[in-house]
């Protein structure tokens, strides 16, 4: 929210690289590029993103921590700081990342988490969704998947979805060793779909095996989407 | 969040009574005062105020509810409505109220709820803060934890104080028959001070009987607060 993503754009509103980027040239006196795992998108949020840079500062950790998080916007904060071999890349060494999708499902719209929910009102069938979600694991080509622009390479290997109902709130985890563009969001609007009865089964598992945008749900709002974990060899 | 509180009151800011008021006004085409069951002060949440008022509309109640949540800003929705015998009063009839109070409790601050939580940072002892909860339990004199300003009678129920830790945070809910001043902010400074080892039990149940505000912990701030429940006879 109020960033135009994490990469560095030309647009007037600020992105998470860059406020980053900024934040740490200054403390240490150097100019400093930040490469981060996940390209989020502007309205998505991270938990967890990992950012890897390189500097010759003999500072210590904690240090730049402290003065980074003294520095940085509210919205934007460092969990944790380590050291790495001088191989480790953020995004290339990236082995899986999980992101979650949270859609608020009753009668009345969200109102404290309104900018990291998506609200959709209809019934939703957890199980079917659950069903049709099982279609998607495995090494797949998710060029349906995909929106317009993105990758020429569209294999990919899901290797979990996981759906939880708690109170009004579903949960949509989904671990994959990479993502096309606007992947997660047309794999949750397919599944809302699912879940309101329209898409069968065997109809998600013909949108797989025609690699036809048109063919899946729609690109579900950015602002339900969370990148929550990556993981390394 | 950027409302002066429940309460209409003569300042540049909005307050929540006042736009309900407002939304009502023009939905009912009649002049409408809506009365709260919590006067929940700037800062602090509500996840479930009761408010009523009285219309000569003939109006369907999901008709006014849907009108009155589209016009409201994203900041307020209401959650149900429903039809009160003319002697009820969301206020004077309410017999428990709950209140939660929410610390955030690591080494680095809160980002997506940082409106709602209390960012304390200091080790704390979760045991030690049950402890001494369980001193506050019952019917007593709360004037130790009253701010200035509020009432004479200072008696009041503490039926059940839940203490749970859930990864970063604690969760801290309040259940009384009614509130003194800043009352929850000021057992929640005074849990704290018991579990960073400053209060002993002793000086906890001191603390109650010596009726002196100066004894108790600091007034925590508002946005960790939040009216959970409202329950009635």
């Amino acid at each position: 929210t109020n960033y135009c993503g994490w990469q560095v754009q030309r647009s007037r509103k600020k992105s998470i690289q860059g406020v980053l980027q900024e934040t740490l040239s200054r403390i240490l006196q150097e100019e400093i590029r930040v490469k981060g795992a996940g390209r989020t998108d502007a309205g998505v949020h991270a938990r967890a993103q990992v950012a890897h840079f390189e500097t010759s500062s003999r500072r210590s950790l904690p240090t730049i921590q402290r003065a980074a998080n003294a520095l940085l916007p509210r919205s934007i904060v460092i969990s944790r700081v380590r050291e790495v071999p001088p191989f480790f890349h953020s995004r290339f060494q990236a082995r899986w990342k999980t992101y979650r999708y949270t859609i608020c499902n009753r009668r009345y719209r969200p109102v404290f988490d309104r900018q990291q929910v998506y609200y959709y009102p209809g019934k939703l069938d957890c199980e079917a969704m659950q069903q049709a979600a099982r279609c998607l694991i495995g090494r797949h080509d998710f060029k349906a998947f995909q929106s317009a622009g993105g990758r020429q390479e569209t294999v990919r290997t899901v290797k979990k979805i996981k759906i939880v109902k708690r109170s009004d709130f579903f949960y949509i985890d989904i671990e994959a060793d990479g993502f096309l563009y606007n992947m997660v969001r047309a794999v949750v609007g397919t599944l809302i779909e699912a879940g309101r009865g329209r898409f069968s089964l065997p109809y998600v598992k013909n949108i797989l095996l025609s690699g036809e945008r048109k063919l899946a749900g729609p690109t579900v709002p950015a602002q339900g989407l969370c990148l929550m974990q990556v993981k390394y060899r």
